[in-house]
């Protein structure tokens, strides 16, 4: 059927028909159609919506992403033929029958969210029924190769690749500003992609973005992993396994977290970058996504086997995850404590703890430290000034300032201060609550809000002192933290919570 | 956070925000916001979509749909806040971790599909999952009055309201035109909403249309039956279990037809229109969507117990599936099959016997024929005139000519007669294929589209006779039509396919 264009500036691929015209062609709303350029031939794939009131009969809606391939003009005469469903329709519909699928089946599938030649609404279904009928191990595998497959990789001419990555869902896990300098400080190389928090108070990303740009395309991740010996970067910025990102966009509303394409985004992001060895760390907690050490142990196997599956050597720490890492939660707090360690404090022992620990298993695995040894060749590397001189180095190859000092970085100028209702020992600090609070007071948009805690779980507050401090950039997210801070308990002293105080505690 | 309005026509519900503005606001693609108009103080919910091209910061395209409601100007101040997801969205993770879901789960989920509260995505996870963690009567009960309670009902006055279903998958399934005027002209109601044709070569709505219009209101649909005893409309047009046909069209790319839902939605029309008595014909068969006799009876006790919780009578009849209903497929063709048995054709044979056994059930179940006479007493209202006269009461009172003929209705002037490459038995006729080809030839559109069998299963063909005619109102649809059949072979004849005679037999 013939159409004059209107092209319609949306931001998304797709056609817009009269809802007789569509009838006449005989295709319904989200039905595929073929779109041909009648003065180039150029011929492009589209969804169909359907009006009955935006548009006349006899023209076609063109939208902007899909015109980007077609280059129709305005008023020009394009064909639209209806077009068959891709393969992976029925793939997905093998998989929600309860089915195994193979390598060529997920390959195909991946390939066709990668060019959105499935919609978002069927690739939802997919998701959904791979939650549901759990991937087997195979079928893993076949997921993260096709993820590695249809995005850029890195190939690095010297070997091992190290590369690192902590399951979220512990606040301030600020534990990669760290072991990136401290393993290329050791000679190694570590392209560190990272994520930028989706529900939490900062990812990676967001905290280097604090001192340096993190987004770059895979070919500047390779040539300044090879100058520098490390990055800390943005993942979604690079082609790096981006069917991962859509999937992950898709989980997000419903907070699923399936274990096979958990497995396959971690994996798919360490394959990808051309990693040798890895260190996974497996925060374990009540807060956390991993709640008991069965589960974490589970999980590690998992890891493991599907390192091995992709030619990958891993291993996995399980970590304390009920308690936030070190003190602060939030970009420009979490930056500050992290170079603050590497210009040398010895404070905090649990971030110190955890980064020595972690970068000390890498450093064994890659045989620059003898078994049991790792962790106190990580210190030396911090504590001689290495690490900080190779992250200073990052920085600058990223592009920020390379002599930025801890004291330099200020939280927001509006600030709160937490006060112990009574005496007693701290006896919880709800996680989800503090990212919370964190981001309702602007973290990560506003990179100097956050939360410093005085007091961490197990020590002992006096009544009136401070437990915690609430920061932000804008005296409204202050105002709205407080009031969530009422309804949301993050710490409790022996018992009591803190919601229960009288609110001239609070404000 | 404040911005200045550019309305966008674009037929959704939705707002556009700049990427930086919505990480600002701290909300994803996907993400709820709530839309305040500062002028007048009405609100709305949205989806968001981010560019980073199509729209300057401080700026926020506001979609048709969404504006209808918050009536903003151009240029005018919106303010725009973070929103919570609805209730619906833990209900939905609920299923699809395989829990059962209770009445006012359910309902809370049908009411925020009718009020497009969530996505096409959530709705689509909803489906999947219900449709691999099946859900359970009680859970089919609640779906069903959920869906009722989210639309229009009809509360006849008088009782009993007859209604009946046919499971799709036959094609030529002309019975509703026949047993409606049956059914009301023995004095009971039968308000009949039906489907236009989704995957098929015509729905009831969409043959009755080549008669009368089919698009009322469910006051009208009440109204004219009030008047006539029944009317044949299109249940789309009415506003009765509305959510139904979101689910629909979520199932129609994976072809899916979930148990639960197939019989939440069939049996919530029922429900919604009042209906005491309904009959449900279940076409068993290869080709069908019930493939053998046990799957038939198993889905009739589903039928009847859920009939059971909403204190309707339901009885059912396996019909046979394997062979096209009468020898027409295609809205005029069937018109004029319908119609000239209405006026006295004692053939085809297979259309008169359906249509007059399943009116017999009803008119049993309503006590106006003893049991075992119904068929009877159906046929003496066909031969007798009254179903003929009562039908073209119906076509009046939905505003058609009701001095039409069957002789007046005239299938598409090109057409192509399929000849017998040899002699021998019919012994297979393809459901899906014969419709695909009908389809392919223009129908439903094309009214005048469609297959006229000469032959049926079993029946003897001499070598050169017409087995099947096609007709078409284009000359370029029958010529795809004739491409097609080459490919789909929907007629075999004593194990030879018709794809594989030479190719001057069809064109």
């Amino acid at each position: 059927m013939k159409f004059k264009a209107k092209i319609r500036d949306i931001s998304s691929r797709g056609v817009l028909l009269h809802r007789e015209d569509a009838r006449t062609l005989g295709v319904l709303d989200g039905d595929r159609v073929q779109v041909i350029n009648e003065v180039n031939g150029v011929a492009a794939p589209a969804f169909v919506e359907t009006t009955s009131t935006l548009i006349d009969r006899g023209t076609i809606g063109i939208f902007r992403l899909t015109n980007e391939r077609l280059c129709v003009l305005e008023g020009a005469a394009v064909e639209v033929r209806p077009a068959l469903p891709p393969k992976s329709i029925g793939h997905i519909r093998k998989k929600m029958d309860g089915q195994k699928l193979g390598k060529d089946e997920m390959l195909e599938i991946m390939q066709d969210v990668v060019n959105d030649t499935i919609s978002a609404n069927e690739l939802t279904a997919f998701v959904t029924a791979s939650y549901i009928h759990e991937l087997d191990m195979e079928e893993i595998e076949h997921l993260t190769r096709a993820m590695v497959d249809t995005g850029d990789r890195l190939q690095f001419s010297g070997h091992p690749i190290v590369d690192k990555h902590s399951i979220g869902g512990v606040p301030g896990n600020k534990i990669s500003l760290l072991i990136v300098p401290i393993i290329a400080a050791s000679g190694l190389k570590i392209p560190k992609t990272s994520s930028r928090a989706i529900t939490g108070a900062g990812g990676t990303a967001d905290l280097m973005e604090v001192l340096a740009p993190v987004e770059f395309a895979a070919s500047e991740v390779q040539q300044m992993t090879e100058k520098a010996g490390g990055v800390i970067v943005w993942g979604g910025a690079t082609n790096i396994a981006p069917a991962d990102d859509r999937i992950i966009l898709v989980e997000y509303p419903f907070k699923i977290d399936a274990r096979g394409q958990m497995l396959a985004s971690v994996m798919a992001k360490k394959f990808a970058i051309g990693a040798d060895l890895v260190v996974i760390d497996i925060p374990v907690g009540e807060n956390t996504k991993v709640h008991d050490v069965q589960d974490g142990r589970k999980l590690a196997r998992d890891f493991i086997e599907l390192g091995e599956r992709l030619g990958m050597r891993v291993e996995c720490a399980l970590t304390y995850g009920e308690s936030p890492v070190g003190r602060t939660i939030g970009p420009v707090l979490e930056i500050k404590e992290a170079l603050s360690v590497l210009e040398g404090a010895d404070v905090p022992n649990s971030l110190i703890q955890k980064s020595t620990s972690l970068a000390g298993i890498a450093l064994e695995m890659a045989g620059k430290a003898a078994r049991g040894t790792g962790q106190q060749v990580a210190a030396d590397l911090l504590a001689n000034g290495k690490a900080l001189a190779k992250m200073k180095e990052i920085i600058a190859i990223q592009g920020g300032d390379p002599e930025v000092k801890a004291e330099d970085l200020v939280p927001g100028d509006h600030s709160f201060d937490v006060h112990a209702p009574d005496s007693g020992y701290i006896v919880g600090l709800n996680n989800r609550s503090l990212i919370s609070l964190a981001r309702t007071a602007g973290a990560p948009h506003d990179r100097g809000a956050g939360i410093y805690l005085h007091k961490k779980k197990g020590t002992r507050v006096e009544k009136g002192e401070t437990i915690f401090s609430i920061y932000a950039e804008k005296a409204w997210r202050l105002q709205q933290a407080l009031e969530e801070g009422r309804r949301l308990m993050p710490v409790v002293v022996e018992g009591m919570l803190l919601d229960r105080i009288p609110s001239e505690h609070w404000a």
